[in-house]
């Protein structure tokens, strides 16, 4: 089952994308947008059995899946082939940082470069989306409470991220980070990751490589704080960025952007210019 | 002027806090808290001339002046004579991260102590809420943008800070981090900042000694970000932390915690031992 949140005449509206056999559309869950519907009980089967008006698959406008998360976690070096082939031990713990949500823009929005950066890069991330409250979770729990799966790629000011210790700066610019375009529900495992610039593949990994597998970070992060339905967790990205490449190679204005994960969906955003 | 959030029989309201002349109490504002309050327009105005119910002062049950914030920016080394006096250089750009509103409680509220961590920390800051949306803009702007001062304690898990090289997970534990009791709004210029722990006096500078002070955080911030009403900076905590010095020093179950700003408020709180 995929959900999604699209932008229609009269505002955003919850949906499920039905893109499989005679009855394709996406039929409205009676929600805003999935930050609503994931916080209602039952939203699994709400969701299954809704019946509200279809729109066409063509031409949807895809909002991020939940638009305002109250928290977004971002992973550090988490790929186990990039982390070694770099020389590093793997980590004993995730290395997590936050991004706020004015940042995240949909699947197929422009994306703006930060103002001021000459060195935005990419990082195609698996993204991980909460469906119940959690707080103190055992794997087994935190895996119950993942509602499903997105694309995210934490687009990244690398001079910003680091002008100092701290990499919010370079991470959190506005409307900088695609997200979605849906969300998977119980639909197998994610696959393949990959980024491609302009048609060039540019980073290629698979998602069971995590150090940190999306349960185990769930877990993790609920021993610190409550996590709550439309969480978004973006799990890290595997070696290929721009910024380690020699000579560097960083998005410019015009860039087309893709972001894949076989099993989950794929972004397509084009860099411009930003305030 | 001072504003506040408190909760009451029937919820939480934002008030007045009239501790001056003869007439003392608290005066309703109409809304339900502060960050609803601040999104309203003219605020200021509005503020000065209601004549809602009225509360006692004593016995005032405080949440935190805007008890869900949209951003919690927090800043790193932000005290000039402390960086010197520990042989660094003044930084050129401020290192910012973040916490999310689920840490913070009210100004005489149990501080959790982070379950897990065995090196509880105090780091007592002046807090900056803004009260204009603004983004991209000038020192002046920003300063103009700035709704008042509150008393933040940034209570830090130094061993789960260390963690990783993003100190996030140290700095956002549910119920960890201590604001209020109040805004105070046009009063002149915070002064001292202390902290007391057991009634030790613990750390102790003066405000006008941030490298970034409110104005310029605001405005910096500002370039990457749009800044809403209820947004909350914390600009920095002064030498004295626990963790630096010999033998180190942390908090404890019925530790008295005690931060203050002259010229701006008190914050009184308990440890206790957290989920």
């Amino acid at each position: 089952m995929k959900l999604a949140t699209v932008r229609t005449a009269t505002g955003t509206a919850a949906v499920r994308i039905d893109d499989d056999g005679a009855d394709r559309g996406a039929v409205e869950l009676g929600a805003v947008d999935l930050g609503e519907f994931l916080a209602g009980p039952d939203w699994k089967a709400a969701a299954a059995v809704a019946d509200g008006p279809r729109h066409d698959l063509a031409g949807l406008d895809y909002a991020p899946p939940v638009p305002r998360p109250e928290k977004v976690f971002c992973v550090g070096l988490n790929y186990r082939t990039h982390i070694l082939e770099m020389g590093r031990d793997l980590p004993e713990y995730p290395a997590l940082f936050a991004k706020f949500a004015r940042a995240l823009v949909g699947a197929h929005d422009p994306v703006e470069m930060p103002a001021g950066s000459e060195q935005v890069d990419w990082e195609a991330e698996l993204g991980v989306v909460i469906g119940a409250e959690i707080r103190h979770a055992t794997p087994e729990q935190a895996a119950a409470a993942i509602a499903g799966y997105t694309v995210v790629n934490d687009v990244t000011a690398r001079d910003f991220q680091y002008r100092s210790v701290e990499w919010l700066q370079g991470k959190t610019f506005e409307r900088s980070t695609p997200v979605g375009p849906w969300l998977v529900v119980d639909e197998g495992t994610p696959g393949e990751i990959s980024c491609a610039v302009d048609g060039d593949v540019v980073q290629q990994a698979d998602t069971s490589d995590l150090v940190f597998p999306p349960a185990d970070l769930v877990a993790y992060i609920s021993q610190i704080i409550t996590l709550v339905p439309g969480d978004l967790i973006a799990t890290g990205t595997p070696g290929g960025v721009g910024h380690a490449r020699t000579p560097p190679r960083y998005l410019a204005e015009g860039s087309e952007l893709v972001t894949r994960v076989e099993g989950v969906g794929e972004l397509r955003n084009t860099l411009v210019t930003g305030s």
